[in-house]
This record gives C-alpha cells, structure tokens and sequence, in this order.
C-alpha cells in the first residue's frame, strides 16, 4: 500500500443527546496487512444512519452496542485493494458494515462480511448505499412483507422526505395505494406531492396533525410506516382502519431522548382497532435483498422513482454530518465521501 | 306473562374514575310483547367483564359506547319465555348481549342476536358465560390464533388468576409450553402454581418483576397475553424474545383513568427484538367459537383444564360486583344470578 496510513472513528464515550465532538475520537493507524482469507478494502462511501446514534448508546438494542474504543460501525461500500480470498479480486467493488474508516479487513475469520455489487447494474455507486442498499431493502420488505398493503389502501409514512420514506411512499404509489408523507418542512412536502408522485403531504411542524390526517386520509389509514414515534404515532394511532397494519421501522424522535420517553397514549387504539404492529429491523430479510434491489432498480430505469443522496465530503466531516439525520436539515440519503470513487 | 315488571339498569351518566351508584339508574318497566320474529328471553345469568367499563366510556372502542338512559349493555345467558320465531321454542336456553335486565326481547329486526347453547354438552350454565363461552373462546383464539405459540415456548399472562387468564395459561400447558402468570395476591399465586398448573406465578404487587420474570421466564418469552398494561407489560418488553408476539386483549389498568395514561416506555423494545404485537377482540372470531367451545369442553371432560365460577345473587348487586373486576378482589368468572335456573 502506498498510503500507510488508515483514519478512522472510534467510540470514546457514549452519547448523551445528541452526538458531541468528544463522543467520537479521530485516529490515525497503520493500514491493516489481509491475512490468508481476508481482503483489505479502501472505504469509498460511508452511509450515515438514524440508526448509527442507536448503536453508540447502551440502550437494548438489535446489535451489541458499539463498544467503547472501538472503530464507529456503519455501513460502506469500498474497493478491494487486496486479497488473499479466492472469491474477491482486486478491484472488487463491495458493501458491508466496514466502519468509519478509511481501510478496512473483511471476511476470513474475523473481517466483517462484505457482498459484491450487482454485475447487471449500472448505477451511481452512492446509489448502492441507498435505493439499491439497505435504505430500498427496507422500505421495500417493511413496506410490502409487514405492511402488506393492498390496492387502493392508504399508507402513511412518517420522515416521508427521508431516504427510507421516500421510497416508501413511491413503491406505494406503484402498488395502487394512496401514499400520504408526513415531514417536518414545506420545502420537504413539496418535493413529496411533487417529483415523488405522493398523493398528500402533511407538515407536522406546522400543520394541526389530526386536521392534516383526515384531510388527507378520508378512508382512514391502513398501513402506518413508522420511522419517528412520539406525537406523530398518537396522532396516527387514533386514525387507523380497523386490523390496520403499523410498521415499526425507526423511532428517531427518541435516540437522542436523555430520559424515558413514554409510548403512545394512545396505545389503547392498537387493541379498539386490532391494529397489527410490528418492530422490523431489515437485516433479518438479508437472503432476499437481491429480490428488493432489482425490483427497485427495475422501477428507477422505468423513471417510476426517484431518489436524492446528499453526499458530504470526507471522513472528518462524519460527526457533524451525522446530526442532519436529526435536526431535519437532511434532504435525500446522507453519504459520506471517505475516499475517491476507482 | 305473569310477572309484569323489568327490572333493568340504564346509563345514567359517564363514569369519571371508578363506577359510581349515580352513573347506573336501576328502572322498572313492563315487560315487553315480542313481535313477529322476536323472542322474549329472561335473563337467568348476567355475565360482568371488564369491557363493561369500556362500554361505559365515550372512548374510541371497538363497538359504540352504550348510549346515555339505555340499558346497559352485557352478556347474558336466558331463557325463551315466548317465541315468535320459528328458530326458537319458549325453553330454549340461548346467550347473546341483552343487557342488563330481567327480559329481553331478542332476533327480530331489532332485537339483539342471540345463540342457543350447544345442544352436545352437559355443563353447568355458568359455565357457557365463561370457559365455554366468551371467556373461553377470547383465551383460545388470542392465544392460538395471535400469540401462535409453539411447543416449548414461554407462555406470559397478565391478569392470569382472571377468568381468560387462568384459561390462557392451561391451554398454554396442554399445548407443551411454559407458562407464567402474573396477578396480584399471594394466594392467587398459589392457585395458579397449584390447580392450575401454571409453572410460574408472579406476585406483581410484592415481587420485584424485572427479578421475578428472569427467575420464571430462564429462556424469555415468546409469548405475552396483555390484559393490564402500565408497568407490567413495560416490565415484560425487557424480557421479549427475537421475534415474540404480544397478544393486546385487554388493558385493565387504563379502564378507570382519568387522565392519559402513557404507552409503555420500553415501546421500542417492540422495535429492537422485532416483535408482533396484535390487537385483538374475540368478536372478530365468532363464526369460529364452536371450534374453541369444543375443543375446551374436552379438555374440562378430561380433567385437563380447571376453572371457577363467582356468583354474585341479584341483578341490583351488578354495579357493586363489577368493582371486583378492577380491585383485584374477583375470583373465577364473576357472573350475576338474575333470576332462578328453568
């Protein structure tokens, strides 16, 4: 390797509320040298996540949290530099949950897992880490396996101008559904009920929230896509249909919480309507992604969705970047440019 | 008719808090004539559950709130005094929602459906107000049909010394699972570990539960039948297993609230350990009820499943007897005896 030298992220402590300087620490090490069954890979985009801010606290929590002094997990896509495994090749473009950082080992015995792009796929690469990576996988399984939508129902999303809710509202929009975004500025419901083809968008900064909701839903709500939690959920909650479905994909209004945040006062409405509600987590679908990201690929060439990255330059940026996910300044997925693209 | 008079409680008000004597007005009509396609049943058996109290309220439910001066509504088991309908002969026992109240007219074009008792079983009557009737049909098909347990699960129930709850956890127990309940007094502990067959009971007023469900539930819970909610089933989402379900079928601890109550504030452990969690009322179930009434039957014939029966005398103690439901006080099936048995 001619760069020695691999930057990276590690945890110092944990977070309490939002992502402070000091929660994270930037260090230098030498690159790492692949042992007989590992590749080394340059990190060539960093995907920042609502859920990152989970995996830094010691919250119960779907993975073991990040441990102290460890590199910050997260989840790339980078190019093998090097392998000693029969099944990669230099040049190999791959994703995996490789870290903040600008090399990294994969696969053998202790590197993490890595897959190969798509060969039959000529899209942008940031595009891997959104609509064709993990952010369409989990729209498209949260969406049609655990909400299981059907023609002409109404499906709300909340952080409907997100990465996720985004495709959310568009692949209900390609099921025959009626698609209702709730976001949190004007700018954000007109991209919503604009370019993505939404039927109705709610500001929920603005708006009074169970006004907005009949206005937009007169048949009442079938599908529910939860991404944020707190009064948006209680305001939906008392607006499902009877055996409604609410998919429980993220609660982003609680991650940064310094106390317990209560759920939903109206949790009473999930028994009066037997509303089915399930927590989703898009890593337990993993052997049927390639169903989602063709699928989502098929749609994007027919010009049937669309889809904003929002790509920040360089590693040391990761931190600061990481709060647009929070403070709803974020349009389109984030992505971290950590090194150039081969 | 020789007796003339109806004796009968109507809504008089909306109950703030716990019911009190003035929200009920206990009223003497005539008896009334049955038209052609009605049936005059008395009421010998009036069954008390803590849905009455739901019933009671203007909150969003699952069926309209009982109108203010109507008879209240409620479960009862009769007698045909006068039929004129050809499905029914004066002497048919049936059971439907006739409210509480000497007679009622049933079927017709106005009068409220009722069902006559399976005509292949030999129990006593109270019992068709409870394991063979609502009761045993709401324990069988939330368990079986939403909870979805498989041999050597982890069986959770609240409320369990209750009249669905005791049955939850013995069908949980014939199908090969573990079962723990959690009430609220030593000696229903006992019943429940005794009698019952439970392999585990929580005292939730003395034990410390996060401590208590660890030593009870070694491998987790799989599934969780809700009748309370509050701290209970915020304990309990702590201790879910990947994938677990959670059957909503009751939140008693709510009913008599004054104010908002909060959802649990371990909501999100829904989210992290993915699990289902349903709403759930047995009325969605009724074309079904034969299946779970047989089934039970066999299983009391064989000895396999136990259950009480507490009788309370006189259709003028119903308001009192329900506080029983919400004081902790209750045990078995707690059923009013309106009038004598043919």
């Amino acid at each position: 390797m001619t760069n020695l030298i691999n930057r990276q992220f590690c945890l110092a402590s944990r977070p309490v509320g939002y992502l402070k300087e000091e929660n994270l620490v930037f260090r230098e090490v030498p690159v790492p040298q692949p042992s007989e069954g590992e590749v080394l890979v340059r990190v060539v985009y960093l995907s920042l996540d609502p859920t990152n801010r989970i995996w830094m606290s010691n919250m119960d929590q779907y993975m073991p949290p990040v441990e102290l002094d460890a590199v910050m997990r997260g989840i790339t896509l980078g190019v093998v530099e090097e392998s000693r495994n029969p099944k990669f090749a230099k040049g190999d473009l791959v994703t995996g949950m490789l870290g903040w950082q600008e090399y990294a080992l994969a696969e053998g015995t202790t590197g993490s897992a890595v897959r190969k792009l798509p060969r039959d796929m000529n899209a942008p690469l940031p595009a891997f880490l959104g609509p064709l990576g993990l952010t369409g996988c989990t729209a498209y399984f949260g969406l049609l396996d655990v909400g299981k939508p059907s023609e002409g129902d109404t499906v709300v999303v909340s952080a409907a101008a997100g990465a996720v809710g985004s495709i959310v509202g568009q692949i209900a929009k390609i099921k025959g559904c009626r698609a209702v975004g709730i976001a949190g500025s004007a700018e954000k419901c007109r991209l919503l009920t604009g370019e993505l083809g939404f039927d109705a968008a709610i500001n929920y900064k603005t708006d009074d929230l169970l006004a907005a909701l009949d206005e937009a839903c007169p048949d009442g709500i079938d599908v529910y896509f939860e991404n944020v939690g707190g009064k948006i959920l209680d305001a939906v909650l008392t607006r499902m249909n009877l055996h409604a479905r609410v998919v429980l994909c993220g609660l982003i209004s609680q991650y940064n919480a310094t106390r317990p945040k209560p759920g939903p006062f109206n949790f009473s409405q999930i028994l009066m309507k037997r509303v089915h509600l399930e927590g989703f987590i898009v890593l337990d679908y993993i052997t049927r992604w390639p169903e989602a990201i063709h699928a989502i690929a098929g749609w994007i060439d027919e010009g049937r969705m669309h889809y904003a990255v929002d790509i920040v330059e360089g590693l040391e940026n990761a931190p600061a970047a990481l709060g647009k996910l929070f403070d709803g300044t974020n349009k389109g997925k984030l992505i971290i440019k950590v090194s150039e693209e081969p």
